[in-house]
């Protein structure tokens, strides 16, 4: 793709490592401002992930990573049992940040279990090492899943996206935009429906914004017209991204997700997932056993704001499930940095991804 | 229902006739402020519907015969054939204010199909009377509607609705909520759960301040929150409004409706419309004929107000179709003041409302 390098003059880093820092997008100044958060302790990062500076499956996921990184710099001791243990607590806060999305404990556990050596030194070494290997990696397998997605996207497409897969969810390129962004180069003409995503307007705010910033023509839509921009053979294709796949294929995503599949079903549009494999949870078997998140009514209620106010009566209580499960019958294929996969192919991903983590311990 | 009194302290007639007004409640206000709009003319009356001070079907059908008992007012001259053609015209004008609610249409024409007579002064005072029956004729119809719904709701049950088809949509008592005001005054302990309704917020804004009102216990949730709150079996039963019913069975509603529908299609959720008979358009076969209105891009945009501002890129456009039709087959039955027919049904209504129709004429 020659355009790659245009590309990266107007998408920032979501995610960027420094020499003793992480520096990330502040993301709740988008579309008004593109500024920059720069972390230098992991309560730091786990701060910006709970006050959503950041968000985003795999964009947590390499924050959470970061704060141990920044974790294993803050450690002033010499011993190297305690430094470890310093990181793991560091580690199990981190993760309680946010309970959804699996790329969280992903990261932490990417970067605990390098963490050992014959000094402090050496193993803040490794920790720097990974967490730059991780970032560049992580950044190859969207561009991976930008390749596999965009054989799926025809010249003249439509395609509906809900919340924000983007690169703003990612380190870089995103996860269901990146099929997009990659048809986009190649010199497809696609337009992309953006669901605006209640209650905290990703879909506006964020791949709006995308877009716009990598000139794809757009259009945002309530998230509920989804069945008539459907009937009205307005949508060629669905990709959004996921937050936690679990072994049978069940996606944990933006609340919305489901309901947009389950309509996707009814008019038998393709309804494709995109997610590196660090997304996977192989502990658990079905969407059943994942943990969704719960946040407060006022993300509801209080900015139900027509003409910029708060509208909904004064006592009004609200329900505030931030994610869904879609199961695995409504979803087509799972674009991953190892190819499209049915649902049913997931599970054997698991011995896959071992015999490589096993060939890369050997090496 | 002994209680009915204490339902009409605490909601306001919607649209009322006066001795030379129609006085509307401004729904634009609510839930901040409960104030009226007095209307003296027929244009009036157009701008009110055009700016959504007044809507909901039922409301609209109301203040568009309320135009023409207002048209007949202010025609100052005395031909009887000069002031048939000026309330004609003033008919023509006032069903172009907005298109996708049947009960429009049905509310002029019931004005005009009795204005005729010796002299001016009998049209205006045929006109007078029989505006003041067709707004008593509603409400008990809704009442109606309420006695047929209350029996498909059990003690403990969990209710969803989208937007607003309730008192404030109708002349008093609503639709979709009739059963809800009827189940609970017959001391069913139910709860409302209200879809707070992009873009407009009639759920958050006017179903949620009706709720509040009449103390029957609710919480708002996100539109695309239907598939959550249907998997964790927190929904029993879903009522909704209508705007146009085709003689298939196919029924126009706010936007999301379908989607709604066809998620509870997949959790085996009870679908149910409420509607007046005067919703429903004979002339029509199936859903495919009904127009639907599009509204302004900045209905979407420049109100999705995270903080209360824009948040939105500013070259955005956006898709606002404000109504879909959802399919008979997702209908588990519609509730009129006739019963609850199933979708296959209403086709046999219109020989039975014809038939009702010419004996009133007889008399």
């Amino acid at each position: 793709m020659p355009k790659l390098n245009s590309l990266q003059k107007k998408l920032p880093l979501t995610v960027k490592k420094e020499r003793d820092a992480v520096v990330l997008v502040n993301q709740l100044l988008l579309p008004g401002a593109l500024k920059f958060i720069r972390l230098t302790t992991y309560h730091e990062a786990i701060k910006a992930i709970k006050k959503m500076n950041v968000r985003g499956a795999q964009a947590i996921g390499a924050t959470g990573a970061g704060g141990i990184f920044l974790a294993s710099l803050e450690y002033r001791g010499s011993d190297v049992r305690k430094m470890i243990s310093f990181l793991r607590q560091a580690g199990r806060q981190i993760m309680k940040a946010r309970p959804t999305a699996r790329n969280l404990a992903w990261g932490v556990e990417q970067m605990l279990k390098i963490a050992q050596g014959a000094n402090v030194k050496i193993i803040r070494q490794k920790i720097d090492r990974a967490y730059q290997d991780l970032l560049q990696s992580e950044v190859k397998n969207n561009l991976l899943i930008g390749k596999y997605g965009a054989s799926l996207i025809k010249d003249g497409d439509h395609i509906e996206t809900h919340c924000n897969a983007g690169s703003l969810s990612a380190i870089w390129f995103g996860t269901a935009t990146a099929p997009m962004y990659t048809a986009h180069l190649e010199g497809k003409k696609i337009k992309v429906l953006v669901d605006e995503t209640r209650p905290w307007f990703q879909g506006s705010r964020l791949t709006a914004w995308e877009m716009s910033r990598a000139n794809i023509p757009y259009h945002i839509n309530i998230d509920s017209a989804n069945a008539f921009l459907m009937s009205h053979k307005m949508v060629d294709l669905i990709i959004v991204g996921a937050d936690r796949i679990t072994k049978n294929g069940d996606t944990a995503n933006k609340i919305g997700t489901c309901a947009l599949a389950m309509v996707a079903k009814n008019y038998n549009i393709p309804f494709y997932v995109a997610a590196v494999s660090a997304t996977i949870d192989f502990s658990l078997n079905s969407g059943k056993e994942i943990r969704i998140e719960d946040r407060d009514d006022e993300e509801v209620i209080a900015d139900v704001s027509y003409w910029h106010k708060s509208v909904a009566p004064k006592d009004a209580k609200a329900y505030n499930p931030v994610f869904d499960v879609t199961p695995a019958k409504f979803i087509s294929g799972i674009i991953t940095e190892y190819g499209i996969l049915k649902p049913s192919e997931i599970k054997g991903l698991e011995k896959k991804i071992r015999r490589e983590e096993k060939g890369n311990l050997v090496l």
